[in-house]
């Protein structure tokens, strides 16, 4: 049997359909994010910007999350050396579950080794528990509550994207004694925009299901203390569980439920994939909590990214280039094809050295390839003129045509107030 | 619907068959493990000694391996900011991943966030990619590996642990055409025996199957740099996937797999587990690494945790304590009963300052409860007398049968050789 043969052939669909994907070997620096080392193929080195890191607030940067990193490794070393229940519960883990319990005003939360790993293990567990349950997923979710969803082995129904009438719809049409399980995200990280949750929390509550938001990409982001768009919104009371990762605003690593204790207890006492992995090291645990803690009090720079990212917003829909408005911080210019998605992207590390991911199916539709922007605190105005300046030219190189700027995010609406630079301690 | 009362019932049900579980709050002490600060319930703190870590060497309390990660932190930050495609792919990460690929000697190696999600993520993606695949699956594999297997949808036949006619026998009855995987671990925690790796191998290339062996209880503990139980047996190049993990004898965090680069770059390219979750931090990939090239030149770790593996089965067996007799590191006491299993671990703890966590269903099978016993480089020859003396204690206490020493370990035939401390280097 030539099994290499056949492996081949599965990762030359790719190379024809121009998805396959080769890493950006990167080195951040410490103190100079998003400045950054690269390696291109050769292995030459040389200085970059990122302008599309998921370190949104450049928390994994921060001079107090990285001390604290350095002080609990020399303390207590580097794994956690075992599993939850066989030796693994360390001091600062235990500490982190309450700061995030706290975070989020529920009774208890729960953390495992990744967002990803939360989702699948908490959405698997919950639904399975439930007798005869009935899932209502939003159908853009996260490929990690695809599979969360898939893997209880209940009935789903996948609802429109963001469509609550539909969601209604299949709620109304579900026997009333089923149990149900509503699951969908807050911030959806590829368009930037976002869920109704007071909305789905209303149907919740008329047909009696569940709720749980994945608040990846809001966490440390929105509300007054970094609670995500539930907490933003006033809502968190009204979601039943509430799950974030703990490696984009906060910057380090990991994933995270926060619930009441019964379900907290129940997901802690039969998830596979909490109880037979290794918990999550110390030092890791103490970093993410300093920045959670840090967030908690410290609005500058949740003021800031949103300041960079109407700034850039801006500037590059005047420019002509096809800026995706979104209510977030996340900039999507949208390019449409594969091909041409990737060669803008590898123009601008060549030419600008500027670092932009191409996305592309199966992250995104076919047809809405796009390079995603996610201008940080720490991106400088400056830095915003010349990105525009390399779009430009790159836009021009590649004839990819330019567009009539969305009046709603023209420079020109900007007022003062919009451009303040927020104060530390604000 | 009342489903908070649905969550507690669930975990009530565990809390009558005494399954449910409480976890140590553990503060290890870097450079006195295998020490740490315990807090009871009441948040009371004192000293105890670690008898069932993982971190088998004390590789995450080395002071070079704890120097990786600060130094790594303090010049890269804490998290890696976005996933392996967006912005992820660190230098540390990419140096990680060469260095594993060589201590397996395979062309590549690719790394995911924990030991468990490389397995469900391997498993499935390779069996998904061979049209028509049939598993042949060991009957004790490792929870991580039966989510990958039921992950990926395809036929499955469990094999009689570690018999190989049985496996044969499932073998000569499929269709000769299809393609086959085979799964199974080199050791297996719970019962410390070793699989019949040669001759499964035999297997596979008579029935042309493709062979996955878990090593994530061997890596930095076998063979003459640590490739584990396939290196030591010379067998390495006969297995098709290696994985392991590095929260264990590396003393870290991570999972991966080493195989050709086809295999790695399929599973690389479609693997959701992968794809869509951030990468492993700088910090931890660099300490990582540093415990591998470390335990790849240094057998004195190796010898000295098999000294004292002999050793205390030797002492434990002499006072008629329930020892298995086991070919490797690890040192099951079989206790048989839930309740008694749990009873002696408390006892333990709160007379002797032990920590030694009941192992019970379903992590075992009922009727099978034990104290699972790992002696590591740093647990002292006084250290073995202590437990000695707490375990006849206990077993006293709660009038525990004693047991007719197994001749194979009893301490007489501890020869001085077998006592010898390994020089550094060695
Ligand atoms: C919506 C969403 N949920 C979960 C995750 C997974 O989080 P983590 O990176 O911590 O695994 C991601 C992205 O990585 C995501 O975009
Ligand atoms: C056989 C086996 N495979 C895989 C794992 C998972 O490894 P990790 O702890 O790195 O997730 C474990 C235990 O944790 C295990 O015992």
């Amino acid at each position: 049997m030539d099994y290499r043969g056949i492996f081949e052939d599965a990762v030359d669909s790719l190379r024809q359909e121009k998805r396959y994907r080769v890493f950006a070997d990167l080195e951040r620096i410490a103190g100079r994010f998003p400045r950054a080392v690269y390696r291109d193929a050769s292995d030459n080195a040389r200085e970059i910007t990122i302008w599309c890191s998921n370190d949104y607030l450049g928390m994994g940067q921060n001079e107090t999350v990285i001390a604290a990193m350095q002080e609990t490794a020399g303390k207590l070393g580097v794994g956690a050396g075992g599993t939850r229940n066989i030796s693994g519960t360390n001091r600062p883990l235990v500490e982190l579950e309450r700061s995030l319990a706290d975070l989020h005003r529920k009774e208890a939360a729960l953390v495992f080794t990744s967002g990803f790993v939360s989702n699948e293990a908490a959405i698997s567990t919950i639904a399975r528990l439930l007798p005869d349950c009935v899932i209502f997923s939003d159908q853009l979710n996260h490929a990690s509550m695809i599979q969360g969803v898939r893997q209880s082995g209940m009935q789903k129904h996948i609802f429109r994207h963001n469509d609550v009438a539909h969601l209604r719809e299949l709620l109304a049409a579900t026997d009333r004694k089923r149990p149900k399980l509503i699951v969908f995200e807050s911030v959806y990280s590829m368009d930037g925009d976002i869920a109704p949750v007071a909305q789905i929390c209303d149907l919740a509550e008329e047909f009696g299901a569940l709720t749980y938001i994945d608040e990846v990409h809001a966490v440390g982001m929105y509300g007054p203390r970094g609670g995500g768009i539930a907490e933003r919104d006033g809502l968190m009371e009204r979601i039943d569980i509430i799950e974030g990762t703990l490696a984009k605003g906060f910057g380090a690593m990991g994933g995270y439920i926060a619930a009441n204790k019964a379900i907290i207890d129940a997901v802690r006492s039969y998830a596979p994939e909490f109880i037979f992995t290794t918990a999550l090291p110390p030092a890791l645990c103490a970093a993410a909590r300093t920045s959670i803690e840090h967030l908690k009090v410290s609005g500058v720079e949740r003021e800031m990214q949103q300041r960079q990212a109407r700034l850039t917003k801006a500037i590059l829909a005047d420019a002509g280039l096809p800026v995706m408005e979104t209510p977030t911080h996340i900039v999507p210019l949208i390019v449409g094809d594969a091909r041409l998605c990737k060669a803008a992207s590898d123009m601008l590390m060549d030419k600008h050295n500027i670092y932009i991911q191409p996305i592309n199916y199966p992250t995104v539709p076919r047809g809405t390839e796009r390079l995603r922007i996610t201008p940080t605190p720490l991106h400088t105005d400056e830095m915003i003129f010349e990105l525009r300046h390399a779009l430009v030219s790159v836009w021009a190189s590649l004839e990819i045509p330019r567009v009539q700027a969305d009046p709603a995010i023209t420079a020109s609406k900007l007022t003062s107030g919009d451009l303040t630079l927020p104060t530390v301690g604000g």
